[in-house]
């Protein structure tokens, strides 16, 4: 008799660590040989659709070592809206006769909140017709704002990376007498905990004067006032500011597009705020967008972080073997080691957690130190890379074995 | 009899590798008892004319190892733009008063071609009243563009860097299976050394599909025909630009401003051709720029840029004390080694030096792999960080003594 399969779908944009996580359910539907085949849809829940599958079963440890380290989603992605299965049961129908025709006994879903609302919708579906494909979800996003985990897999690589880089911009921007009031844009639509990490610079002695959060109104009056006192009393003025800040009229960034998932796009904020600095303080400015580079630095993985990712992509697939559906794992810290856990689907999907009040100063305008002690640990360890033409290198994901080419 | 002092001031924009070359100046200076103290200007010519100096002569040789992988100038910088001596002449005589009432036996300028121009001209000046003071030039740019030198410290980290990152943001904007023209900007206002490091990452199998140098005549429509190309082919594109891009009209980026050098203020071309690419092909676009990022970036130091910057420092010490003057250290590269030379200043002294067009393809949309041969050597090896609070420690000049203070 056939053992059945597993299937893993990545989801939503990068980060460092999603294919650590992928290594972590490679290995764990390994270690366990409750599986014949162990495959991965192409771009996620369009590769489902599309019957596009790589077969990963006979993958060997120095790949799995090299993907582990390699960053954003190997087998593709997606950013596929869903839509609810009252609306549309023929695609629901569709994905589990295709998951009954590859004999798929556990689908694995890596990703964030939107990723966690499809795996949901997925797993109520199945759960209806009693379709027996355990669907178990992974956290997935550099935002850190799923709710019921201590943190996100690829948030610990972010903020390592983000404070590192606003460390050596602190260093850069202070070397003139008369410098300039620089803003630092960081991801972080709805939640400040990217922003947040660039607190740790201070730590280290260089970094910014001023942070702020979509936690707290944005006044630009006083931001004005803060970074002219500042600039006139340094010479310079370092502020790092999350994409989404906002006030009563909505984002500060805002230009009016939405995404697939109707999400207002953000983008600019920086260099809209720095013509304000210009236009009424009369100082030089310079935006800096950190963009993409932010979430997909595997160059500076946080080894705490990547381990954890492991873990979680482990716990998932023994979850779906407990004949658990319908959760995702979740990472607890207990006496400063991870112990997975997980929540119900249905509790984390479209939810969002803020940064919390008592980790942003009362004046709205930097970190507390308590953010430390919760930081500290998830950005900690580094991860030793293998270099060639004198930069990392990644997996290549054109050596992955396509299912039908077998 | 007290022996006499060396001076060493830091100029213009930072590298991650031009306090290597300042411990390189301390660590010859020391090593050679030559001098009795050893200064650093505070804010480079703007310290010398305020007498603002640091006192090295006591640093640690711990202290110096952590100053040599910290980036960005530890004395402070100056953009200061030195008059020609005949419309200015009281600024020499302050500048030579003072070096003679400090007792400078050696003046060591570390900076690109503006400062090696105006270490060209106090040294002339100084040769001209038989000043005994040797004014000697240590390279440094991350713009590669200095002529007479294979290459410039600070280029190697900063492409390394470059390189590292086009390749995470290449496997990052590669994962949907209908993605964006992405393009990146990096620096280079006149030549285009640091967007030509991007290829590297096309070695290691996740590159840029097209790479602009200011070298070439860009010409828009030839660009949104083959962007438009491989979009179509791959869902996806990644180009990667200099900042200067120009055609015959001027620069691409240019918005009319011009800094203390008169220099055209650039910024916002990818922006500018992202628009383009939505207008006229209706394809999405993200625009990222490395900004200061790539010229700090520090946890991506080059083994062999910093060990070549400390070099350069030593170097010039040396010709100092050989009685040179009016003269910048060199890098050369025999049978694979870094040999120092020399050059006389006034021939390197705005001076440009541009891609070879033999590194570009002929139709000036990528890098040739005679490129490779250069660039490989100057961004090989790595060097151990140390970290603190999870990111890299780095050296505090709070913990400098100043002069006046002994």
């Amino acid at each position: 008799m056939n053992k059945r399969n597993l299937l893993l779908a990545q989801s939503g944009g990068a980060t460092a660590v999603i294919n650590a996580s992928a290594v972590g359910v490679i290995r764990q539907a390994i270690d366990s040989r409750a599986f014949d085949k162990i495959l991965c849809a192409r771009f996620g829940i369009n590769g489902i659709l599309k019957e596009d599958f790589y077969d990963v079963s006979d993958i060997t440890e120095e790949a799995l070592d090299l993907l582990a380290r390699t960053p954003a989603s190997a087998f593709g992605s997606c950013r596929y809206k869903l839509p609810d299965v009252q609306d549309n049961p023929e695609i629901y129908g569709k994905i589990a006769e295709i998951l009954d025709k590859y004999d798929i006994a556990c689908l694995a879903y890596n990703g964030g909140n939107d990723s966690m609302d499809t795996c949901n919708k997925i797993a109520d579906y199945f759960a209806q017709i009693h379709f027996p494909c355990k669907v178990v979800g992974i956290p997935k996003t550099v935002d850190n704002d799923l709710e019921y985990t201590h943190y996100c897999p690829g948030y610990g690589s972010a903020s390592k990376y983000i404070a590192t880089v606003i460390e050596e911009i602190a260093l850069d921007t202070a070397v003139y007498e008369k410098g300039r009031v620089t803003i630092c844009e960081i991801m972080g639509r709805d939640t400040g905990w990217l922003t947040a990490a660039s607190s740790i610079a201070n730590k280290a002695g260089h970094g910014p004067d001023l942070i702020y959060l979509p936690e707290r109104d944005f006044d630009i009056d006083t931001f004005l006032a803060k970074s002219d006192q500042i600039y006139r009393k340094k010479g310079h003025c370092l502020v790092a500011l999350s994409e989404g800040i906002r006030n009563a009229n909505g984002y500060i960034g805002a230009d009016g597009h939405t995404d697939s998932f109707d999400h207002v796009q953000l983008g600019g904020v920086a260099q809209k705020l720095c013509n304000f600095v210009s236009l009424k303080l009369g100082i030089n400015t310079r935006a800096i967008e950190l963009s993409l580079t932010q979430r997909a630095a595997a160059h500076m993985l946080s080894l705490r972080d990547q381990q954890d990712a492991m873990l979680c992509g482990k716990y998932a697939v023994k979850l779906a073997l407990e004949g658990k559906a319908g959760v995702m794992s979740t990472i607890n810290f207990s006496d400063g080691k991870t112990v997975c856990g997980e929540v119900a689907l249905h509790k984390v999907a479209n939810a969002v957690k803020p940064v919390p009040q008592e980790y942003i100063t009362q004046d709205g305008s930097n970190i507390t130190p308590l953010f430390d002690d919760y930081i500290t640990p998830i950005i900690s360890g580094e991860v030793a890379l293998e270099y060639e033409y004198g930069i990392p290198k990644y997996f290549d994901n054109g050596t992955l074995k396509k299912l039908s080419d077998k």
